[in-house]
């Protein structure tokens, strides 16, 4: 088992390790002193792991209750949380007990922000089911819900007791969504970390642990230097940018992980026309997307992508922040006035 | 005007004085810099005072969009939260813009969690248009939204940037509201003021905006040493542990003052009962309930108040703490086993 310390504003552990879920009855005791877990999965997850993780929180001595919504990006809404809320409510669940997320990023970010606000701030723990939620969604403290206007529109900044990753769970996982928190572990290879990328080149089967550790490391230094999302963390965005105009263009047909892996392609392509990252990191970049099954290219025209990138929230006044790569294994900032954005999708886009 | 410091994880200041509304432009001009402030109030006061509000705003050059929903604590649930979470997406919003809560503890508490949620959190202003929303609401950053289960059961800890408190709003108050807000201003005298208790006793007018600065300096002290609820905070809770079972037992037919004015001479002479208070401090508390329009007296039996009482969310383990006054403005927590609760009713009721 591997454990990485987040030093956020309220400090916890990743662990990192098969067997975890049959763990997670004596580690949750050593997290809060109520008598009740609350447990919050969804259809398909639920059936899977729900049984086995009562069972843990259970045979610790906890009263169990379960709280299980239809599977899907859907469901993260306004009303699944009051639902939840209100049957924390109904269950008599107090400041003293916790919730567990059991699930992938819709599950983490629903609950999370479920126990931000319930009772204005109750403990929770999370067991990511997904690789995307294994490397991205349990680090960082951003829980959410989606409005009808935009997705993540409402949440809070608010970290769980602890995180708890078995690599076991994620065997499970269509080879979609897999491929999708791969777009996510090559994107924290190219930001800073070039000995993931070694990994992840390599022959043979990957260590998924280690990935998984490598990644929240990483995600837990940038989230330390920058917990409220200002400056440092922005680094995080790569192919985040130009990968929310595909995602938007395609009204979320074209599923997060593949749309990060366009936006990185892209990205990237245009750096190296502007000079500012050095031609050998396209096709490398190429070579793992092939080897993990991700898209490279987009029907979308340059005019279709500039517009609904512009729509995304993170622009302010007149200036964008880009994050491109300018080394193998190593990116930073770059800020571009906004209406220079349509000349930098259209470079991406030239073959 | 007068200006009171709050030393919260965000600091801010109150400020109080007649003619703040017809500066709530040129103040929010220095709080936020995006070019729009959305202004939420209730339909008891947007016909009073939105078109200054808004007057103001705009001569301070902001574009100003308004949120009314129907006046009263019924409103202050999940759907209106939503509702005005998708009014400001639907309005392009940003984090650079701000929220205005122009209305009594409803509109503040409701605005305050849309505020703290919406893009995990923009900036807000206050102002207080109620005497208990200036003296009690605007400061300690508790917001809420109540659940179907109970009041108040789902919130977030989030400041707002400034609170302007103009006491000439409050000349259009109900007679029955002031004398709410009064009952909260005299618990600030019990609690550990004795000059506020001298300007409440003394003949001749009140000079509401003094009162109103001494009010939020105490609670602006006790949130500092305790900003998160778990100590000295709860003295602020004197008359409301009983005055909630009062509440609860009449289904919020008895409103929030005036229950708060009948739990603090329950709690008073079951004080002196035990001889933890001298007995002058009860005499002396009902003539400022009588001066201020307040009741003193409650026909629910010891039983119906000890077991609805006891549904309140205070209550940890087996242990229940209650705020007694000690002296003629000085109160303290005095902790009790919850079975006992039922005595201390009993001599509260007792002639």
């Amino acid at each position: 088992m591997t454990t990485v310390d987040i030093h956020a504003s309220q400090p916890y552990q990743v662990h990192i390790g098969p067997g975890l879920l049959d763990q997670v009855g004596e580690r949750a005791r050593a997290l809060w002193t109520g008598p009740t877990a609350a447990v919050v999965s969804d259809s398909n997850v639920a059936p899977l792991y729900l049984d086995r993780c009562t069972a843990s929180l259970q045979a610790a001595g906890f009263q169990v209750v379960s709280f299980v919504f239809p599977a899907g990006e859907a469901s993260k809404n306004g009303k699944t949380y009051l639902e939840l809320l209100e049957f924390l409510a109904e269950h008599h669940i107090t400041r003293a007990d916790g919730l567990v997320a059991l699930g992938g990023g819709v599950v983490g970010d629903l609950t999370g922000f479920a126990a931000a606000t319930f009772l204005r701030g109750i403990a929770f723990l999370q067991l990511p089911t997904t690789l995307l939620a294994a490397v991205d969604a349990s680090v960082g403290g951003k829980t959410a819900i989606d409005l009808q206007a935009g997705k993540n529109l409402a949440g809070a900044f608010y970290q769980p007791k602890a995180v708890l990753c078995d690599p076991t769970l994620l065997d499970t996982l269509p080879p979609e969504d897999f491929a999708d928190g791969c777009a996510e572990v090559i994107k924290y290879g190219l930001i800073g970390d070039p000995a993931l990328l070694d990994l992840l080149e390599a022959p043979g089967p990957l260590d998924v642990e280690t990935v998984i550790a490598r990644c929240v490391a990483q995600k837990g230094r940038l989230v330390e230097a920058d917990e409220f999302d200002t400056g440092a963390r922005q680094l995080l965005n790569l192919g985040h940018t130009l990968g929310h105009g595909v995602e938007a263009c395609s009204h979320y047909a074209v599923s997060h992980g593949k749309a990060v892996a366009i936006g990185m392609v892209l990205i990237t392509r245009a750096a190296i026309r502007y000079g500012l990252c050095p031609p050998e990191v396209l096709p490398r970049l190429q070579a793992l997307l092939d080897r993990y099954h991700l898209p490279q290219t987009t029907q979308y025209s340059a005019q279709e992508l500039y517009t609904k990138t512009l729509s995304d929230k993170k622009r302010s006044g007149d200036k964008l922040s880009l994050v491109i790569p300018t080394a193998w294994g190593e990116s930073r900032l770059h800020s571009i006035p906004v209406k220079a954005l349509l000349g930098w999708i259209e470079r991406g886009l030239q073959a």
